[in-house]
């Protein structure tokens, strides 16, 4: 399975789950290693997680999920892949994230409430010339993280995502706006 | 080295590159395997045939070319990442490629003068489950790939991408468009 | 009622209606004088008839419309705004057009069938120093208009425009995509 | 002259203005009647300013700007298009505006450092079912001005604008990108 894997290759249910394009542009923005160390926070259906663990072989993907039915998508995803470097962990960060191993890189697929406590916890535990890349859907999760990581001295690179998709209506073809989406990716210098 | 290669990586010259984004896009659009045969027309500095080449690592990738910066700027990033599995072609398509082994996977990066020729040369040598990935910056590029293809018979997915990148303006961040960007993917069935 | 009218100032029925956005730019574009001529091609709601007239006090709008509900609403619209130089025309372009006053601005809101027999017809009434506004939301409109005015030795004009509108999520706003529009415009040289 | 006054038709130096589809955009959603008392802050060239006069041609327009070329370029153009309805205010806001007449329409086209005051003097200002623009190329104004409406109890929309323009490339069309706006409009309700 080579990157940029199609949506309908995963077992999805009814939990949101990133959309392929952006999924594999957040991933690009992550610059996985072979070995890299990688929280998936708000890892729903488990795609990024997936996607992550099979480009970092070597590596280990942390994904963390508090809902029932996200952690028994992942599980089937897991399996549908048979990727064996994914550790799901149930529970709600930031607090879930405190015993984990200290990442390289962090995906932050949907900031939650606690987002600022989250993105504290992140910068914290994040290892020297580690990547973190969030995406929102708001502009307040926009400017939030743009300007949390800013203020942190974060290299932070914010790009925003309007894709159309084309759709056959009769013999000519329509363009369908899909919602913007924005990519916050922060690196950690020196 | 992971996919989705950052733009600086590369050696670039005064050839226009596939931007990081558009050139990831386009890479999982063209959902390569390990063993793909690949071909990039219109290979500019290889960046496509590159990251393409690490990803289908027993595949082969011919980067064809037809001005000499190009293919210079192709060999050096060949030695830059080492990639042993990229066969250079300088020449012009439609005619040079009729030599070329048959392709799983061809990219058109621009398409030339030349398109419809280059597209029914592509669409001849394509093997069976192959997929054609053209990158279109025109209105007529868009229009006319789609329709070709799906006149073909092909089944087409058309992406019109725009994105726009922050730029720090005192203490504010302002978002910089880039060009919209056309993905045609085409896919022969059966 | 100054120009720029809210969509939830129409009657609409079913009928699809140019969103107030699109319908200000294309009214703009337009370049309306107080005594212009216009016809207005597939009229749907009458909602740019209805802005067109309010802005051409002195000229008058012909308001083509093939289907019957389409007029119904056009003549509730010319009443609700009472407006009074609006000529509703039932039938279909380009048949229709060919005994109605030249005209020194046409819209043509959504490309037919007929669309190329009805741009000639366009071209051929249109006035010295007119101007045609299309607008289309297939590539197909896009690419078929913008060339055949250019190839008719019109000055062109296509954007593409991309709005996407907030919706409070909770105490955060999403930013919800309306697909993509293409407005073409042609000016009649010399 | 009728709305949506094109970019060429004004005298414009080297300040930033506003593009015509963006200006024709604001306008309309400021909803403009005959006699508003109408506040343009930051007028810059005075386009907004012009267009809004012509629109409102039994109110008055207050331009604020502070920069001497601006308030230059502004008299030449209330000059150039004959309107007598605009008074040119010199100064910076928000201190200029407390001796203003009470408005019933605020347009901000580029908040400056003080963005938060000239909101709190605009609110405070502004008359029953008042409607204010302001136009953002930042994150930061888009989230910060729509915020601050939404908190004030205002209801606030804010659509970000994407609109790339038709450039002829040889035969063919590319569409070239303009940065996005951010509109907000907030309106007082009761």
């Amino acid at each position: 399975m080579t990157p940029g894997i199609p949506d309908e290759y995963f077992v999805r249910g009814n939990v949101p789950m990133t959309k392929e394009e952006i999924r594999i542009l957040s991933i690009s923005k992550l610059r996985l290693k072979e070995d890299s160390v990688i929280w998936d926070i708000g890892a729903g259906t488990g795609s990024v997680s997936v996607e992550a663990a099979l480009i970092s072989k070597r590596g280990v993907v942390y994904s963390i999920e508090k809902e029932e039915e996200g952690i028994k998508l992942i599980n089937e995803n897991i399996k549908k892949f048979n990727v064996e470097n994914i550790v799901v962990v149930a529970g709600l960060a930031p607090d879930v994230l405190l015993d984990l191993p200290s990442p390289d890189r962090i995906f932050i697929g949907g900031a939650g409430d606690k987002m600022y406590q989250t993105f504290k916890t992140a910068l914290t535990k994040l290892k020297r010339d580690g990547i973190i890349v969030v995406n929102g859907i708001t502009l307040d999760t926009a400017y939030s993280a743009h300007r949390y990581f800013k203020q942190n001295k974060y290299k932070v690179e914010t790009i925003c995502v309007n894709i159309s998709v084309s759709k056959e209506a009769g013999n000519k073809t329509m363009m369908i706006a899909r919602n913007p989406v924005y990519i916050i990716t922060a690196e950690k210098e020196g």
